[in-house]
C-alpha cells in the first residue's frame, strides 16, 4: 500500500547526513531558504514546532517568577564598546544599520546579536534599591548574526531565541539562578524534547563574550558532531559595572548587582531534526508536535460515508490532542501515511470499512514499533499512552545513542584513534592552557566542549597534549 | 486610608491629555524611552497586556484556519521596488543596513516596515497549484518604521504587530477574506478591549501603499483625534504580478492569484490607555489585563496570620483567574490600593480581620462603582461575574462617548463650527477629489478617516468643500 514517492527524494541518514537533513527540513516544510543572504523562512510547520517550544519553556520560566518583556533590535555602536570582551566577541559578525530614510546616522546602529548591552542600559535607569532585585526578565526575540556558511536552523544570519537577563544581590543568588535554569533547559530538553546532553562549564576559550562563567549544554549529532543546545551564563559584575547600575543596600551603601543570562534558539529545531529523523523524514517528539496524531481513512469508494463518520468521531473523541484528520480524496492513503511519516507524526490513527465493522482503529506509532489494534470506545486513551509511551522511547533510544558516541583516550595516540573509531565526544584529561587547545584543534579539528564536573573525575592524569599532570578532565569533540 | 502620593504625580486627564498619557504609561510600568532615536521598551507590565492580546487574537486567526511563519527582517532594496506604490510609500521611512561585519553590501537591505515585498517573493517559490490556494499565513513580528515624534505605543522607530498575508483564487474570495478578518477584528476589539470603532473603507489618499482597496477600524480618543487600530487590506493581483506568483489552474491555464494583508499592532495599547484611562491611571479591561484580581490584606499587626492565610485561600480559589496577592508588610494597604488602581487591575480583593470573622470578603471594582462585601465562599463565582460586568462596562461606556464625539455637517461652515464645539468624527458629504481634501486639510487640520458604508447614506448632497453633488459620505477628523 506505501508509495515511496517522497521518501525516494530523500538520501539516507546513514549515507550522506548532511544532505539528508538538508532534504528532511525543505520536504517536511519546515524551513526555507530566504533570498537574502544567509537567511531563512521557518515555514509553518517549522514555526509550528517553536511555538510548541516557547510555550512549554515560557511556563517554566513563569512558574520561577521570571517576566517577558521587549527591547530595542538596533543597539547604539558605542553600548557595545562598555563591555570591552564584549564588543571584540560580537563586534566582527555584527549587521550595520547606518541610515534612516535619506540621512545618514551620526553613529551606527548594530542589530542585535545578543541584547546585553541595551538590556543592561534600561536596567542602570530602573534599578536604584536592594528592594528591585532580584529582576527577573526574559524576551522572545530575533536574532542577527553575520554568518556566511548557512544551515537551515542551525547557523543563518537571523534566527529567533529566547534571552534571560537578571539581576541580583550576591554572588551566590546570581550562580544559583545560573544553576536554577541550567536544571530548567536540562529538565525541558529531557522531558519535551527527548534530547539527551552533556551539562557543565565551557572552557575559557569557549565562554560567552563577557561572562565569568558559561555553563553549556551539549548535544552530540548523528554524524560526531556536538551541537550547543543552550547556555546560561553567570556574568559576574562585568556588566553592571560598565553600564553602571548602581542599587542602596539595606544599609544605604552603593553597590552593584551580579548579572545572569542565559538562552536557547530555533537552532533546537535542528537538534530535534538530526536527533530522531530517520530514512523516512521527521519524526517528533509528542510534546512539540505540531501534529501528535493524524487520522487517514481507508477509503475504497464503498462505505466510504461511514469510514468518514468513523473518522470524525475519532478527531472528536482526541479534542485537545494536536489532530489531523485528512480526508482529501485526491491522494492515496498509502501517500498520507508516507506524507504523515515524513512529517514526523508521532501516531497514526487509521480507519477503513472493517475497522467500523469491528468498532475499532489501527494505531501506528512513527518509531516503527508495529499496528496496535485497539477498541474504539478506548481511542483516547490509547492515543495519549501510546504518545506517552513514543516520548519516552524516543529518550531512551537518544540517550543509548549519546552513550555509544562517548569514549575516553588516556593520550594522544589514542584520542586520535577513538576519534577515527568512533567520532562523538571523547574525555580527555587536558591543562587548560591556550596552547595545548591549538594543538589539539590543529590536529584533529576537534575543539573543548564541555568540562566535566570536578566530583565526578578525581584525581591527576597527564594532559593528552603537553603531559604536564592536571585534575581537569573534558569532552572534545567536532562542532557545528 | 488612601494614600495620594502616586496620582498627584500624574497630571488630570481633562487638563492636560497629552502628558497624563505619557505619564500613566511611564508610572503604571507600561513602557519606557529606550536609548536609541525614536524606540521605546516595552516593559513587563505592558507586554503582559500584550501577550494577552496575541493569545486571543491567535486562536482566533487558528480557528479561521491561519497558521503563523516566521519570514526575514531585512528585506533587500530591490524587491520594494517591484511594487511601485509600495515602494513610494515605505522608502522614506526606512531603516537601512549597509554593512555585515566589516564588508560593505553590494545591495542595501531595508528592515522590514511591512513584509508584502519578501512574503510574495515566498509565495511565488511555494504556489503552483490551485490545490496549494488559498494560503492563509499570519506572522507575528517587529516592525521597523523612521519616525522622527515619537508617542510610546502610538508612533515608535520600532513596534510588534501580527501581519496576514494570504492569496486566493479569485477576486471575490480575497474580499471575502478582507472582510472576515475585519469582522474577526472587530470582534476582538469590541469583547476583549472594549474598544468601539467605525468600520469601511479607507479613501484613496489613505490607503495601504500597493493596496485596491483598504478596510481600517477608526477609534476615536478623548482629546478628539481618531486612532487607527488596525487595517485589512485587499491587494488585488498587485503584488501577484509585481513578484511573478501564478499557478496553474484546474484547466491547467496559468493564473496570478489574489492577495490580501491585515494587521493590529502595539498601537492598541495606546488605544486601551487612551480610551479607559483615568485620574487615577490604567483601567485594563479584564480579557486582556495582566492581573485581573488583586488581593490585598487589611493588616493591623494582629490577628495577621489569619488574615494571610485567608488571603492565600483567596488566591487558591481563584485559581485559573491572574491574580496578584500583594502581602509586602512594608507598604500600606491604601498605598497598595492605589498602586493596583494606577496599574488598572479591574478588580481588588480587600480581606480584613472583620472579614475574617464574617467570613466575608470586599470587591472594589476599577470602575468606581463601589464596594460589595460578599461572602467568602462564593468569592469565586462573585469575582467571575464581576469581571464580566466590568468588562461589558468599559464597552458601553467607550460606545457612549465615541457616539458622543460624532456629528455631522451640511457645509464648510458648520463643520468648522462642529469641530470647534466638540471635537470628534463629523461626517461630511465629500466629492472624493484630492483639491477638495487638501483644502479640508489646509483649513482644519483634519484628515479623511473613513468612509460611511453607501447602504448607510442614500442620496445625493453637495461636497462641504466644493459644493459638487456626490452620493458620498465620510468621516473627517484629526489624527494621531
Amino acid at each position: 500500500m506505501k508509495d515511496d514517492g517522497l521518501v525516494k527524494e530523500i538520501p539516507k541518514k546513514s549515507e550522506n547526513f548532511s544532505d539528508w537533513y538538508t532534504a528532511v527540513v525543505l520536504k517536511a516544510g519546515l524551513a526555507d531558504y530566504a533570498p537574502i543572504r544567509g537567511c531563512m523562512v521557518i515555514r509553518p510547520h517549522g514555526y509550528g514546532i517553536w511555538e510548541n517550544i516557547q510555550q512549554r519553556l515560557d511556563a517554566r520560566f513563569k512558574a520561577t517568577g521570571h517576566v517577558n518583556a521587549c527591547f530595542p533590535t538596533m543597539v547604539p555602536e558605542s553600548f557595545f564598546r562598555k563591555e570591552a570582551r564584549h564588543v571584540e566577541g560580537f563586534a566582527p559578525e555584527a549587521w550595520w544599520v547606518t541610515h534612516r530614510g535619506a540621512d545618514k546616522l551620526e553613529e551606527r546602529l548594530a542589530l542585535r546579536p545578543t541584547s546585553e548591552a541595551v538590556i543592561n542600559a534600561m536596567f542602570a535607569r530602573w534599578v536604584k534599591s536592594w528592594r528591585d532585585l532580584p529582576v527577573l526578565m526574559n524576551q522572545w526575540c530575533n536574532i542577527f548574526r553575520a554568518e556566511k556558511a548557512t544551515r537551515l536552523f542551525l547557523r543563518t544570519s537571523e534566527f529567533l531565541w529566547q534571552e534571560g537577563h537578571t539581576l541580583h544581590r550576591t554572588e551566590a543568588e546570581a550562580e544559583e539562578e545560573t544553576l536554577k535554569i541550567l536544571d530548567l533547559y536540562l529538565d525541558f530538553l529531557k522531558n519535551d524534547l527527548a534530547l539527551p546532553v552533556l551539562a557543565g562549564f565551557k572552557p575559557e576559550s569557549e565562554k560567552f563574550a563577557g561572562a565569568d562563567r558559561t555553563y553549556t549544554m551539549e548535544a552530540m549529532m548523528p554524524d560526531g558532531q556536538a551541537l550547543q543546545a543552550g547556555t546560561s551564563h553567570n556574568l559576574g559584575q562585568g556588566f553592571a559595572r560598565a553600564f553602571e547600575i548602581k542599587y542602596l543596600d539595606e544599609n544605604n551603601t552603593e553597590q552593584h548587582p551580579w548579572g545572569t543570562s542565559w538562552g536557547v534558539s530555533t537552532r533546537l529545531i535542528g537538534a530535534l531534526v538530526m536527533t530522531h529523523g530517520d530514512d523516512r523524514g521527521l519524526f517528533l517528539p509528542p510534546k512539540v508536535a505540531p501534529i501528535q496524531a493524524a487520522i487517514v481513512p481507508i477509503l475504497f469508494g464503498r462505505n466510504d460515508t461511514a469510514v468518514l463518520d468513523r473518522c470524525r468521531e475519532a478527531r472528536a473523541a482526541l479534542d485537545g490532542i494536536r489532530v489531523r484528520l485528512d480526508d482529501a480524496t485526491n491522494q492515496t492513503a498509502g501517500w498520507k501515511f508516507n506524507q504523515y511519516e515524513m512529517l514526523g507524526v508521532p501516531v497514526r490513527v487509521e480507519i477503513g470499512p472493517k475497522d467500523v465493522e469491528k468498532q475499532g482503529a489501527v494505531l501506528v506509532p512513527r518509531d516503527g514499533s508495529g499496528k496496535r489494534f485497539i477498541k474504539f470506545a478506548e481511542l483516547r486513551a490509547e492515543v495519549e499512552s501510546l504518545l506517552d509511551e513514543v516520548q519516552s522511547k524516543m529518550y531512551d533510544s537518544a540517550l543509548a545513542r549519546l552513550r555509544a558516541m562517548m569514549s575516553e583516550a588516556g593520550d594522544f595516540d589514542e584520542f586520535r584513534r577513538k576519534l577515527a573509531e568512533r567520532p562523538g565526544f571523547v574525555k580527555v584529561a587536558w591543562c587548560g592552557t591556550q596552547d595545548c587547545e591549538n594543538r589539539i584543534i590543529g590536529e584533529t579539528k576537534t575543539t573543548p566542549r564541555v568540562m566535566v564536573p570536578a566530583e565526578q573525575d578525581k584525581g591527576n592524569a597527564p594532559c593528552i597534549a603537553c603531559g604536564r599532570e592536571t585534575g581537569t578532565r573534558i569532552h572534545y569533540a567536532r562542532t557545528y
